[in-house]
């Protein structure tokens, strides 16, 4: 049964509270209305478009990265706890998918997950040494893209660092990826 | 002892004869002279440039290639024996690096290494499966990668192609990468 419209208002809002990188193509599933009725309904509450909420959202990550400069994280960084986990989304444009068959290409998933990688180990110079890497779904064209990354095990200057990728709920990509850092005198010295 | 200059350029014919992707710098070291001196031989002897020289290459083997339009191989393809083995060469320019080290970001590797392995399979739709890597040596601004892909084991619609990287003769990178292609009936049945 469809919602009426104050009452479907009330829930978008709440729907994007819990999870502000939510679709618009995911609300228009979740309520049963048009994509126009949910734009209609998000500018009448005044809550920008996924992309704005997205970029708003990682701008204020880029302050707590130390290995990357902002414009070098191949994504939106949306969420970040220096040495132990990260997130970030990625929408699938034009450029990242073969001509073809418009399927996501192997190397855009790895960048984003390895500058992840980069972006969450607080040091200047983060390497990678090792990858193993799952491309378990196929990722097409327009698709945002959510990577998590998470801490595993730390040793001396080694992170391991486990990373899912997930389209909606449907996860598409892991890898894991052995990291290691050079301390700040070496790189000078 | 340093060469008389007409034997000199002799032997810098022969060495681009056998090498056709050796660079000037690499010419300087070996003929114990400086770059100019190298770049004026080249020009008395005609022979263009490294980048000339690849791209003259390269385009001769986009016409082997069935996966990927030319433009999506990530580097030069400087060889292709479809289904077997193929090699490509990139060089290192700003965008690839770092800002604060100028060290080559893991991702341009790891473009390079899996565009070659699509680039290798005769089919239209390539698509990677899985991956290991090892990233082993620093790679450096301005420095050219030439990546060796050759087919080491072949079963239904699977492909594990190995790859390994290269500075002059260091090895700075290998992957192992299993590849899967979808039959042309499938994909657009």
């Amino acid at each position: 049964m469809k919602l009426k419209k104050t009452e479907r208002r009330h829930e978008i809002k709440k729907a994007i509270n819990e999870n502000p990188f939510i679709t618009d193509s995911e609300l228009c599933e979740l309520f049963n209305v048009s994509i126009q009725t949910i734009r209609l309904d998000r500018t009448q509450l005044n809550i920008p478009e996924l992309r704005k909420r997205i970029k708003s959202v990682a701008k204020q990550n880029y302050e707590y990265i130390k290995g990357l400069e902002a414009n070098e994280v191949i994504g939106d960084l949306i969420q970040v706890k220096p040495n132990y986990s990260a997130q970030s989304i990625i929408e699938i444009t034009e450029e990242y998918v073969f001509q073809k068959t418009r399927i996501a290409r192997g190397h855009i998933l790895f960048a984003q997950a390895n500058s992840l990688c980069v972006a969450l180990i607080h040091n200047s110079t983060v390497l990678t040494q090792e990858s193993n890497l799952k491309f378990i779904e196929k990722v097409k064209l327009h698709d945002n893209v959510r990577a998590e990354a998470t801490v595993i095990n730390r040793t001396n200057r080694h992170y391991d660092i486990k990373v899912e990728s997930f389209v909606k709920d449907t996860r598409v990509f892991t890898g894991i990826f052995k990291m290691f850092y050079i301390s700040e005198d070496e790189n000078h010295g």
